[in-house]
């Protein structure tokens, strides 16, 4: 790709034996394939309860967000809907994500695809004034799709994901500098 | 009302100077109004992060949510959906909701009374094979409802309850015999 | 099935080519022999469009409905949707859906059985006062499921389709006599 | 507004008294008072079943929305949902719609602004690959706002209406210039 951006990737869920985690790999790999930054942001190493004291952890989050041209989220689909660690974090930035693309990755054991949490997030991401990029990955099946060494490697995610990042790209390359120019006025 | 069914009511915040509290509180005098049996649910009191060791009290909640007849959850709506500490809480049980009424309080510091969680909220309680009821409370512009003693009393919003909690007892006092019934086979 | 109930099945689009349509039929079949009654209601057969004088059918839909014991839509997903012949029926009506349990069959060329236009749709049933049934029919694929007769056949659909059948009648059995009742008192 | 660009305005019901007209005249209005170019596109000027041969209006259509630079709906809230015969017209084209930016006006009789029924259209504006804007106009008892000649003109939702069109231009002068480019290539 011709211009390289910052995309970090969030991975959406802190349950044991999660198997978005390959997923959030893979996804990495083809971001530096593709010759994009990127950072793994792991919902496990916060901890969000509301009542609970910030260690700085959450203001370093927004401080990536800040700089990011766009973010990934990998998410299963739990009961129709997000996991309830992926909202924490997300709700705890606001003006960091306006007018920045989303690709969303849904993560389903199912035929699915996390179709489903995809749509719930969409609402929740405008709710945050992020650009939702129409072309989402969906990972169907995933246990199927991950090998003895804990990796998952899938052409079709592999495509997916890649059609995901040129969108983004096209969207960050066009609005980042438009949205880094009202900002600095 | 004729028949006294147990309705456990939600708080389904955990953050500072939650405004849900007080709708909360206020909603467990409705259902005592009306002769139900109710408990408070405080999702403060539980340490859900997926990675941590659960010390009895979600084992609890599940044996609270298989005894009872129906659900209230107050969700005030955050960025167009649910927080996030509620959906760890209602992702910790599952057998235990089927077939049971589920009543939704949205609240909202502003005009639309979070009717978006609650639409959000229908769609996971369908994936948990609870029964939404049709009719919902919807409370808007919270702060302006609460008295100095931080209690909050409002006669639109006891009507809403009122309504919505006798829907519940009729599909509770339908449903539950047969639920029951086929339980039991 | 010990109790037999009336559950018409409304075919949710009126496309050419539509493949929604031996779905419906054999969806039918499955009712039939499950030993329930039902009865095809094609959107072909109304002139919705807001603007038109009504002749006559919409009083007669509404007046099945109003018969019914619960309903079934077979829906395609158009667009992450659903088609708006469907919704332009449905709306139709109103007092005639309550607390009424609705079966959807969510139909796709893709792979995802029309998870987003089954997500859609329980909103709108909510809004209408019915209860969806948390157990619903995705048909994914549905091209390959068609023969060169234009039947539809699948022993996964049937099982599916048998399944949201019983949980219909667990429903219809347990709340229409109480339904019932309220309503002559 | 510095730049001028095609935002035509979907009148999303095509209902006997629908008092989303008054609303889409007055969207128009301040468009016009803020420079931009618009037309009306009135639903009810479609024929739309999809049994019915096209009378040219269709291509007509999504020949505008080809020219257009974004796109604004004004859709009323019918039980949680859009209005059928405005479903039909968006699902009547595709290509032409991608990579523009969508502007949501709800309407509602209620207190609660049309939230619902913009949520829903979000995720079809998702599906259609266009880019739905953050900032929504949410038009509450829009009854009341009406005068005895059948006018609106409301501070609030001029207001409203000048964000979010301030942020259609945005995006439409950020995006376009790229679209057009990858589209020439």
């Amino acid at each position: 790709m011709d211009e390289s951006f910052f995309f970090p990737v969030i991975l959406g869920t802190a349950r044991q034996g999660r198997r978005s985690e390959p997923v959030a790999r893979f996804v990495i790999d083809v971001l530096e394939g593709l010759e994009q930054k990127t950072d793994l942001v792991d919902v496990r190493e916060f901890d969000l309860l509301a009542t609970r004291q910030s260690d700085g952890r959450i203001e370093d989050y927004r401080r990536m967000i800040d700089k990011a041209d766009g973010l990934i989220v990998v998410a299963p689909e739990y009961n129709h809907g997000y996991p309830g660690e992926l909202k924490l974090l997300l709700d705890a930035g606001y003006d960091e994500y306006a007018h920045k693309p989303l690709g969303l990755v849904g993560v389903s054991a199912g035929g699915f695809g996390g179709a489903r949490v995809v749509e719930q997030l969409r609402q929740v991401a405008l709710g945050l004034r992020m650009i939702p990029i129409a072309h989402a990955v969906n990972v169907s099946r995933v246990k199927s799709l991950i090998d003895d060494n804990g990796n998952l490697s899938d052409e079709k995610v592999a495509e997916a994901t890649e059609k995901m990042v040129h969108d983004m790209a096209f969207v960050a390359g066009a609005i980042g500098p438009a949205r880094r120019n009202r900002e600095n006025r």
